[in-house]
């Protein structure tokens, strides 16, 4: 028994011990025991953050890329809130996360001090799984119940609250992981029964996401399409995706809902392979929200807790599969565009001059169809997209996937108004040296809004709320600010220009930003 | 009836008619209708914010001057939730919000997309009342309920939820205005129970929150404390008090809980006037939490939702009080100071240089109490700290507090940690022209924090653990983050200097930031 042990250091050597490597941390009073802790005990890594949402959002990235959880550390029920919305957005992409939040110690709640609120009932909406440490002493046993919580397939959110007296109190040890038997396993006669339905002739398709969409899970999945000739699919937001050349080609649902109609039209069969059936993202007045025809049968090969990737590869072996996909995407680089920039040529530079095994964390919005056509026979590259749709997200989400992946170079292609949510995320790419290339797409409107104003049928719109949706006044300058935050930075406005830039950003380490005028 | 009436429309008709005249919004596609209607009906200014929080924390500013509410705009669960920090430092200062959260068509919630979530549960910890728009035709009488439950004595937070399809889908009217009763009227009783105790010689204090910390009631506390010797307290964080010379002298409760029992030793009796008795705002091992003498009295004269100002007045007649208080605040401007700065010579040259009736929205952290102190003798002024505690508040309640009294100049002393969560706001106050001048206090550290390690019984911090409080690696260059956001704004090291910016930013309007570098 160590002397000096208290829950905190229990806590975090218990993280350790269950695998957990990063912290990304936005700590206040209640939280400076595990501050401490997290010096004390070796093998885990704090990264601090200016906002809870590049916490959570960080968190995010690194689960994606990494398989595993990083912690957070957030400061009573208001650190929480701040990271509530990246939260979501993990929620939704299936990500762990073990999510620590400090509180104020037992004995202080019933005073009701001005820090004081329901920490639970703001983790309720994103939590798979929500605990206390309810004494130093159960430190340890919650935080490895924590883990397995958030490794639970197919991953999720898992909110330990720590209150300050069981962060200082005194402990008696660490713990060690508890079981992950991993994703369940799909049941043979599952199995039996898709491969006889794909061979019955109707048209199918697959839905893939989650391990359905890893390397192994598309190679599988390619097998399947040459044996039977079933279209491969993915969700317009799919959590993470490998694309580029050599990858089996996944057809990916487009976003608006009378385009995901279109393009199930003649569909006979959808198969789930860890994905629920595509939908509308919003509603509109008179326009489909559910969007698989009429008649077409919807079956689970994989459920999300389920191996999606495994199930796919026994399938190919009850269709008596071939060895390979037949179809994989050929390595087809656009020239570089020269003069004024869109949102068509900017993608032409990046998918011209992005190195192989780059990860995308993008948020490019309404310059993210263009970008994605682009890259789709660019170089093999990972794609992680906002996979809850709550905005602010893609800053990040590259700084966490940049600390799992290390020795891949990070794109963050965003939006302009979606990186001003989080935009503190810069700041921890400077200060940890991450190496992340942001590209903001200086458009200077919520352009999506635009867009929506004509489809959500308002008529006539007026000039004050015309404004609402307009970044000119004034103007944000994305290259003071990176500055201000540490971040090397540069405005390009013709197809030159970035590509000079941009190959530059691509040929060093370390943070850049450039701002990409549209 | 109007044909062109839509729920959207019915709402915000709804709203102007009940007494709203602003709306703080950040919306998405789901509130397009809504932003529509902003246009449409007169008597509503939209301010646009880039992030939740700044919608959220800007609605609270206004609140507290108003003394009545503006309404939000936020984008479904995850925006919301984004703005819940500061709403829920509105919960504390008890200021009316109407706060309004798109979502999506009631009959597309069932189909669980991306963005779907727990509003209600978000809001629940915040929230005075939660309401839904059930349909366009209950627009109108849901809206009406919302502005009445935040205007309910002493105010809070009224969350109101509007599907989609409620504000696309044709509504017949607006409504006018519910009953508000105003604060109840304390009981002739109960003043009478408190003039008898006064009498008896006791030492007493009366601890003064909300309406009483109005002019009229520090008037009518003064004229009691001219009658009976009584101490004037007030909370550390008292969400509004009007300071500065010539007004009634009130105590401020210190920060720190032994602190607290020092300043209330040998007090025999406690008078409550809108406040709640004072507790640490952290718990520490061994240090109380409880901070009033044992054996003191606790009295109630007035609860939060009873009239403190009346009660202090009818108490002043029932104890035939002088007419006028015996003690005002003199004006006694420092001296400027020369040389390198500090919290207390930055403090000297604010005190020397604001003009009458400024505003301060304060979030100073480690530099407050110097400021503090010399304000206290400076000209008179309006004090509106962070509430709740939840920092990154300071930057949006300027620019509400802006908003709703536009001839008063707005000071916000920020601290650099703490000014980073929620900077977005500096851009609505470059697009609005507001008159706020934003003074950054660079120590380059959560300084609160390193006090802090020593208070909560950390011994032996490592250099990892100390990092996490460091703010050095990179240095943020608050002058061009300004800059990026199209605010004006520069760097002093030296008192002269600060006065020269200070005093230029005094005598112009419109918005400005000045970085203090410590």
């Amino acid at each position: 028994m160590n002397d000096e042990l208290n829950g905190a250091r229990s806590l975090a050597q218990t993280l350790v011990n269950c695998g957990v490597e990063v912290c990304f941390a936005n700590p206040g009073t209640s939280e400076l025991h595990f501050v401490a802790a997290l010096d004390a005990v070796a093998g885990i890594r704090p990264v601090l953050c200016l906002f809870e949402g590049v916490a959570t959002g960080a968190a995010d990235g690194y689960g994606r890329m990494a398989g595993k959880p990083a912690a957070t550390l957030l400061h009573l029920g208001p650190g929480l809130a701040n990271g509530l919305a990246n939260l979501h957005n993990a929620r939704r992409a299936c990500t762990p996360v073990v999510n620590i939040v400090g509180d104020h110690a037992t004995h202080h709640r019933r005073l009701d001090a001005p820090l004081t609120s329901d920490i639970a009932g703001f983790a309720r909406p994103v939590s798979a799984w929500i605990g206390e440490v309810t004494s130093a002493l159960a430190a340890a046993a919650e935080g490895a119940r924590a883990v397995q919580a958030a490794r639970a397939a197919p991953g999720g959110v898992a909110t330990l609250i720590l209150p300050a007296d069981a962060a200082w109190n005194r402990a008696e040890r660490a713990a060690g992981p508890l079981p992950d038997p991993g994703p369940a396993v799909v049941p043979a006669a599952t199995i039996e029964a898709a491969a006889r339905q794909l061979r019955d002739g109707r048209k199918s398709a697959l839905l893939l996401r989650g391990a359905a969409l890893s390397e192994r899970g598309m190679e599988a999945a390619g097998r399947v399409q040459a044996a039977t000739g079933a279209r491969l699919l993915c969700d317009t937001f799919a959590p993470r995706a490998e694309l580029g050349a050599g990858r089996v080609p996944v057809e990916r649902i487009p976003y608006f809902g009378e385009q995901i109609v279109a393009f199930l039209q003649g569909l006979e069969r959808l198969v789930l392979v860890g994905a629920k059936a595509p939908v509308s993202f919003f509603a509109y007045p008179g326009k489909p929200g559910w969007c698989v025809p009429a008649g077409c049968a919807i079956d689970h090969l994989a459920h999300p807790h389920e191996d999606g990737a495994r199930a796919l590869a026994d399938l190919a072996q009850a269709l008596d599969a071939p060895p390979t996909p037949a179809v994989r995407m050929p390595l087809q680089l656009p020239d570089l565009p020269s003069g004024a920039l869109d949102a068509v040529r900017a993608a032409q530079v990046i998918a011209r001059l992005t190195p192989e095994h780059a990860i995308f964390a993008e948020e490019a919005i309404t310059c993210g169809s263009p970008l994605l056509a682009s890259l789709a026979r660019a170089r093999p590259h990972t794609h992680l997209p906002v996979a809850g749709g709550s905005i602010g997200q893609g800053l990040p989400v590259a700084a966490g996937a940049a600390i799992a992946a290390p020795e891949r170079k990070v794109v963050c292609p965003h939006g302009d108004g979606g990186a001003a949510y989080t935009l503190q995320a810069l700041w921890t790419m400077a200060r940890e040296n991450l190496d992340v290339t942001t590209i903001v797409y200086a458009n200077r409107s919520y352009a999506i809004l635009n867009v929506e104003l004509a489809r959500v049928g308002v008529g006539m719109v007026g000039e004050r709320a015309r404004s609402m949706l307009d970044l000119h006044h004034p103007v944000i300058d994305w290259v003071r600010i990176a500055n201000g935050f540490g971040v090397e930075a540069s405005r390009v406005s013709t197809g030159e220009e970035f590509a000079a830039h941009y190959a530059s950003a691509m040929a060093q380490r370390g943070p850049r930003l450039i701002e990409v005028v549209l």
